[in-house]
């Protein structure tokens, strides 16, 4: 087996994995329990793995990195959309 | 500037965004609006990059790889142990 098949698997899964988060989103319209700091930091690693992506040429890196980038930017809007509608103050479930 | 410096800077990022996720689920103790699915396959996709990288002696995948790996396994165990504790049927802010 080629190794780079190896690496071409665990691109397409760490890339497609935001994938689900979107979707969840959308349906629940909810996203309080998400950490915008962690989106931030994926968007900056991203752009960053992007740079790189073009520099060494490889076109591998480059689409999986625009791809999670713009996930990772879907959640980061939704995140700043909806904010942290469903809180409450205490963090206690409201049907307990 | 080094090419490589530019691929560990984005490593640093997108490797060290789980924490911040993993500090918020600690205070608030909820993950409801977190998608399983989407750590399931980050989890198998760092498995990968992680056999990826001892195959190719790549010492910073590997590092990088059991460092998410980690962190992604919390925010796992955490999503499993918590669920979907303080989630109301309508997904409407109790307090709205």
């Amino acid at each position: 087996m080629n190794i780079e098949i190896i690496g071409l698997i665990a691109a397409v899964f760490t890339t497609s994995s935001f994938f689900p988060q979107v979707v969840k989103i959308w349906n629940t319209k909810q996203t309080k329990d998400i950490s915008t700091t962690m989106y931030i930091a994926m968007m900056i690693g991203t752009c960053f793995w992007l740079a790189y992506g073009i520099l060494i040429n490889s076109f591998a890196i480059i689409v999986a990195n625009i791809v999670s980038g713009l996930l990772v930017l879907f959640v980061l809007v939704f995140k700043i959309f909806y904010g942290n509608k469903g809180e409450n103050k205490y963090g206690v479930d409201p049907k307990a």
